[in-house]
């Protein structure tokens, strides 16, 4: 064990509730435990107990009982943080909370910095780098695919395909820095073709990791929809009507109700933004252009353009008609590669006659998908949604490969990609041992970051720092 | 058992933590537990496990995971509800909460009711009634004044008083009623002296707990203090000063800030409520006349009464130091019997001159306590709060008696009190035994509903409802 001292803190999520967690963690946590806890049991000291057993009392000042409460055990190394840990469940006030963890503070804990639970299972060998940051991506993952990414990389998926590699370069490393000590006999013990393929190998896959980040990173945040259109086309209408299914799932849950971000929904377990935008029509009032040039800069950060207008409005009006199809002449022109899904809303107001003249003006429109839909009456609803998730490459989540979704990674296998070009390169033009050797450690450097071989101070430091007290 | 399904409900307090605990009770806990449970050990299987004991894996719902968890074992009569109970402690997003919970809805548990488990715990023999309400009151204490009432009514002081009293009276009734057979033979089996001393004792005792309602309810509630001054004589200095020193315990631990409340604040433990009034001075003006009223209102429900004024400008004042003493004269004529505190702010300010002509004025109130203190400088704010504390009798506190918070205890202690001065004059007055039986069955029956020997659905339904979900 490397700290000498005990720590505590909240656990559960701040405020009052049935129960609440107090965690201490270190080579005292039992013992002080112990001495400020009466067992319901005569004379049941907790020092004398086995690990991952429960054990219920009072939580003890000399004669002034502070709490009821159950006390759980786990013995090192048996324990998330490879520590001796004692879970102390409490009735959940703020008030008996704060008794005992500054009970505990008074008999020579000290309170827990963020993350430090998980930084003490990093530096026990509990968990490696990439699975302690998982950690924190799952406490604050609220969807279902985010959920589904930082899950896998807990449980070592990724890790473990790191290391892999790392471990197969590692050892053409040291045949290739053997050869260097008999230089001057000029022998081979890394085999060139196989050395050549394990590159083309690891190219491939830090080619495909990188490559996930951009589905992993819009995974993680949610997919931003940038959706233009004019107030009163029924865009909150929209809303609620993707919302309303997706919310009957938890209605009947108490205490999950959290404030509402209006513009924030997650379909079929994929989180999207909307991003409410104005129109975008030409104009010379100078507010107004303002308006437009901010419009224009809340599509370029998104993925998707939802591009709603009022359908009753359309067909009865040639002019408006007119114009709607120039707006999104505009958007296509000046975003000719992002999607762009155009939707005719209120199609329940129309006529067969007037269905028939939205068709001709939308079959003006080339090359983009169009959707009729009554956000009022819910008609169209589902088919919008699998337009939404066909815009989102979806493949490497359901096959469960590894997902990155972390800058950090992202930054490090970019590093690692860029070295293994070098070697790559340093192979075909048939560099010297000695300098190839220099990439070979610099790629496998770059792997150590990503899983915590190698790592400092301060990249710990800014881990850790992110993550909530208590964890 | 009872109940013949298995609820579920999250235990910790709602929103993201570190960990989460989600509660399931009944009799098929283990075994739903069980089948969506994969433990890190091979083929351990959770219904094989004993009681109190904790396991690693993951809640498992077929090939998906949903989170790795740790699971703890409770096997019926040895658990909070006295049924079979798991607690399933997992990542704390609300995402992963609502998973699980949603995953045992599915699998045929049912949604707990606020209270449930506390419900099925009395409903088990775990706690009589008045120790299940004190579980609410627990949850609920944030002073250490509420916090010990409602720990030494969970712990059973208050039930046990009750109950040890009306094992005594239920003795004489069952002699009384044994008369009544051999009503021909005039026999005397229940020895009426010792019944009259046994009748004067539950009277003494009766008398002490409804006495002690009075005490016990403003400590739950906070002690009501009307602060009389007008605007800029330095309330919120004060109330920041008497805060200050209290707020400082907490202020390193994260995770406990709560919405701040400016006028509660807690001393020594005690809770004290101040209710921010106007001045009082006579006026023709209807609209503040009306502002007059209402601070007698707001008197009239304070059980202390704090006129403070600005002692700078007293004493360089000869009409406003008039004033200030008219209002005091003419809130101790009105309120008679409620204490009253005058506190002379701001004497950081004042001169040895000015000090001696602000005695001089404040010596022409007669019969009330006064203070000089510095909001600012914190001078005299110890002795404020000495003086506060004294209006409040904590002497059944600190000696660790029994004290009633609890309006439907008040309410049947009243009705007992009632029934044994009908005994108790019946005795005095040689009543026939077969009527005095009715009364003391009377008695019996408010004993017992206290303790929950006598309930109905109904009260059941009343006490139960006002808790939260997931205790």
């Amino acid at each position: 064990m490397i700290y000498n001292d005990t720590i505590v803190a909240l656990a559960t999520a701040s405020g009052a509730g049935a129960v609440a967690i107090i965690r201490l963690s270190g080579k005292d946590a039992i013992a002080l435990a112990s001495a400020n806890f009466k067992s319901v049991t005569n004379n049941k000291k907790l020092v004398n107990q086995k690990t991952h057993t429960i054990h219920l009392g009072h939580i003890v000042e000399g004669t002034r009982v502070i709490d009821q409460v159950l006390v759980s055990i786990f013995k090192n190394p048996n324990s998330y943080t490879g520590e001796d840990v004692v879970e102390v469940s409490c009735h959940g006030s703020v008030y008996i909370q704060q008794e005992i963890i500054q009970l505990f503070l008074r008999k020579g804990c000290r309170m827990a910095n963020p993350g430090e639970f998980t930084l003490r299972a990093f530096l026990n060998g509990k968990l490696d780098l990439s699975q302690a940051e998982a950690v924190a991506d799952l406490i604050a993952s609220d969807n279902e695919a985010s959920h589904q990414i930082a899950m896998q990389q807990m449980r070592g998926g990724f890790s473990s395909e790191i290391a892999k590699l790392r471990e197969e370069l590692l050892n053409f490393a040291s045949l290739i820095e053997l050869e260097l000590d008999f230089a001057e006999e000029d022998v081979e013990f890394a085999d060139r073709t196989q050395f050549k393929d394990l590159v083309e190998r690891i190219s491939f896959v830090l080619k495909r990791l990188i490559d996930s980040f951009a589905v992993g990173n819009v995974i993680k945040n949610g997919i931003p929809v940038a959706i233009v259109g004019e107030p009163n086309v029924g865009k909150s209408t929209l809303l609620n009507a993707l919302l309303n299914e997706e919310r009957a799932i938890v209605s009947d849950i108490a205490g999950t109700t959290r404030d509402t971000i209006e513009d924030e929904l997650v379909i079929n377990g994929i989180g999207f933004r909307f991003i409410d935008t104005a129109g975008i029509r030409d104009t010379k009032d100078v507010v107004e252009s303002i308006g437009i040039k901010k419009t224009f800069e809340k599509i370029e950060q998104a993925q998707v353009v939802v591009y709603l207008f009022d359908a009753d409005v359309i067909s009865s009006d040639d002019k408006k008609s007119e114009n709607i199809v120039v707006e999104i002449e505009k958007i296509k022109n000046k975003y000719p590669l992002k999607p762009l899904l155009i939707i005719a809303n209120k199609i329940d107001k129309l006529t067969e006659d007037k269905k028939q003249s939205l068709n001709s003006i939308l079959s003006k429109v080339e090359g983009s998908q169009y959707l009729s839909i009554s956000a009022k009456s819910g008609e169209g609803v589902e088919n919008l949604k699998t337009q939404l998730l066909n815009f989102v490459n979806t493949g490497a989540l359901k096959n469960n490969e590894t997902i990155v979704t972390n800058t950090r990674h992202y930054d490090s296998l970019l590093k690692a990609f860029e070295e293994i070009q070098k070697v790559k390169y340093g192979l075909e033009t048939g560099l010297s041992g000695d300098l190839m050797a220099i990439d070979i450690r610099q790629a496998l450097y770059h792997f150590g970051e990503i899983t915590g071989e190698i790592t400092s101070d301060d990249l710990l430091g800014n881990i850790f720092a992110n993550f909530c007290i208590g964890k």
